[in-house]
């Protein structure tokens, strides 16, 4: 047990920590429209930054912080044809930990490639898991287990293999999200256009209801999109959006009568259903990932197995408190609290390892 | 200038250096039948093995070493795929740097990637670099240039952007291609079936003189064999021979009257010369890349400018000496020479970082 005086010392070291933040570079931090991990890595960053720690951003170099920002590559590859991704990830790679000496630690939020740069410095790396895109990476993080620290998004991301430090959810800046007490007439579809979030399902129920399916996102999958969505937008049934950037968000989200996430993958973590509850907005969602760490049965939404049950959500969603969605989501969803859970992890990594040295 | 003394320590100090060579796991090293990069490396491998030096590869898991193998990719993933190549070298080149403070020097065939965990290790790391894929590579290679060293595979390759501590030609183990006295009825294209290595360049020469040609290599340009070589393939004109092995090689190089080696892009290296000319065999070639280097105009070959030249070059072949032809691969590209070299650039560079470090 650690003493008070013991815990006074670490918070004051803790304080003044110097961190490095390691963003992707497929899109700027922040992202312009997407970018869910560039969004995650900016609302930590410039909080962290507010709270007086020492922030170092490895960004594209058009990324926005308050820290101090290092760029090896100008632009985001995304955007930027002429960047061979390849290229600018391991230079942007190198760059971080070729200043290791720098910083207290360093947080990984570029996926598994810098895990194999770390065993060749001193530093302490922090790596957030945002996903695994596929378990043929999963090696190189047992490789890496116990020498180095991992953060689960959700306790439903969590591999078997792996020892966590922590499971920190994701939090979104609520101030961008304003409430909206009334509902409005259509139910909502807010994401990727692709078979796994389950656009077609959505407007199964919405047919099924008689209440129009706004879809707002990025086509990522085409073929899906013009057999399976673009055949019921006849305006009554369906109607295609586009992507929604950052200034109708709000706007689109907080007057949909419910937000409609009938996925049909294990996500890791589903921000735009905290985006929808944070405007007041509950969600009907399939049961799968990270949803029932997310919606709250009966309370901030309904957790469904079928288009049936969706259906027959649909008719009580009203009988849910808008206000008590918002509540939810202040509560558990902002990314103060997600600041305050890394800074968290944070001081116990550097004790762990202060312990190490002794 | 060294006095006797020093060379004498020096040499002493050479001869029982660790090295650590880095290999491509792509294929199998030396490769079962395609993959040029490990072919060299395991005939470097080997003859330093042989030289006496504390030698340890790393390869994939099935390579076959008399020095010490260290593997994390079980099998090459260009033979299976079961194996994610991004995390399989990753893995695999983290490996060496991890194990660096056993090394007296690292000698990376891996391209780009493992420059950037080069500044992380005290180890010098010398990269042979094979060839630049794309131009949008090199910025990683200015970044480590006078940090790191380098040796280009011919005058050709060098990039005038970087410094190079040597030149080294690539050998072959002249005793796998034995001299043909006679040479035969047809010209032979040997390499891969793409439009970059001449192959429908070399049909039009032989329809022009009336000599089959041979065609030997793997496909790797599928429309381009469909449209610009398949339709000659009368058994008159010309006759596909498929990817030939290691143990046909010599027979199907030595029995041709020349080989046609009329490409359309600046080669690095042009292996496949090398080995004709240590059979008997005369080149016939257009004048890119590595070629001044490797056919001495008259005397083991033609270089011509266009196909013009190159059918007169045939009806003049028979005046070439192929004896000459075997001597001069012989005296300069055997492996023999490459591990010397090779030898001389190790002792100059664990000389000069002595030099840094007193």
């Amino acid at each position: 047990m650690a003493n008070d005086s013991q815990i006074r010392k670490y918070w004051v070291l803790s304080v003044s920590i110097k961190v490095a933040v390691l963003s992707p570079i497929s899109w700027r931090t922040p992202p312009r429209h997407y970018g869910p991990w560039e969004s995650v890595v900016s609302l930590l960053t410039e909080e962290l930054v507010r709270m007086g720690l020492d922030v170092t951003l490895f960004a594209t170099g058009d990324s926005q912080t308050g820290g101090k920002l290092v760029a090896v590559c100008p632009r985001p590859y995304s955007e930027d044809p002429a960047v061979n991704p390849k290229v600018a990830e391991c230079l942007h790679i190198a760059e971080v930990f070729e200043r290791s000496a720098d910083f207290d630690l360093i947080h990984n939020h570029f996926d598994f490639l810098p895990l194999t740069y770390s065993g060749l410095v001193a530093t302490p790396v922090l790596t957030t898991i945002h996903g695994f895109s596929s378990p043929s990476i999963v090696p190189v993080y047992e490789k890496y287990n116990g020498r180095s620290h991992y953060v689960a998004i959700s306790e439903a991301d969590k591999s078997p293999e792996l020892d966590y430090i922590a499971t920190v959810h994701h939090g979104i800046d609520i101030t961008q999200f304003p409430f909206t007490e009334a509902d409005g007439d259509y139910l909502l579809f807010f994401g990727r256009i692709h078979p796994d979030k389950g656009v077609h399902e959505a407007i199964q129920v919405a047919q099924r209801v008689g209440i129009k399916l706004l879809i707002a996102g990025i086509i990522q999958d085409h073929d899906y999109f013009h057999t399976r969505v673009e055949p019921y937008l006849d305006g009554e049934t369906a109607e295609y959006v586009g992507a929604v950037g950052p200034a109708e968000r709000a706007a689109v989200l907080g007057r949909a009568r419910a937000l409609l996430h009938l996925i049909s993958f294990d996500e890791p973590f589903g921000l735009s259903m905290v985006e929808s509850l944070a405007c007041g907005t509950p969600v009907i969602a399939f049961g799968r990932g990270s949803i029932p760490e997310i919606v709250k049965h009966g309370e901030t939404g309904y957790i469904v197995a079928n288009i049936e049950q969706a259906i027959e959500a649909v008719a009580e969603i009203r009988l849910l408190d808008r206000a008590a969605c918002r509540a939810d989501a202040e509560q558990r969803f902002s990314h103060t609290r997600m600041a305050s859970d890394y800074f968290r992890v944070y001081r116990e990594i550097l004790n762990l390892e202060r312990h190490d040295e002794e």
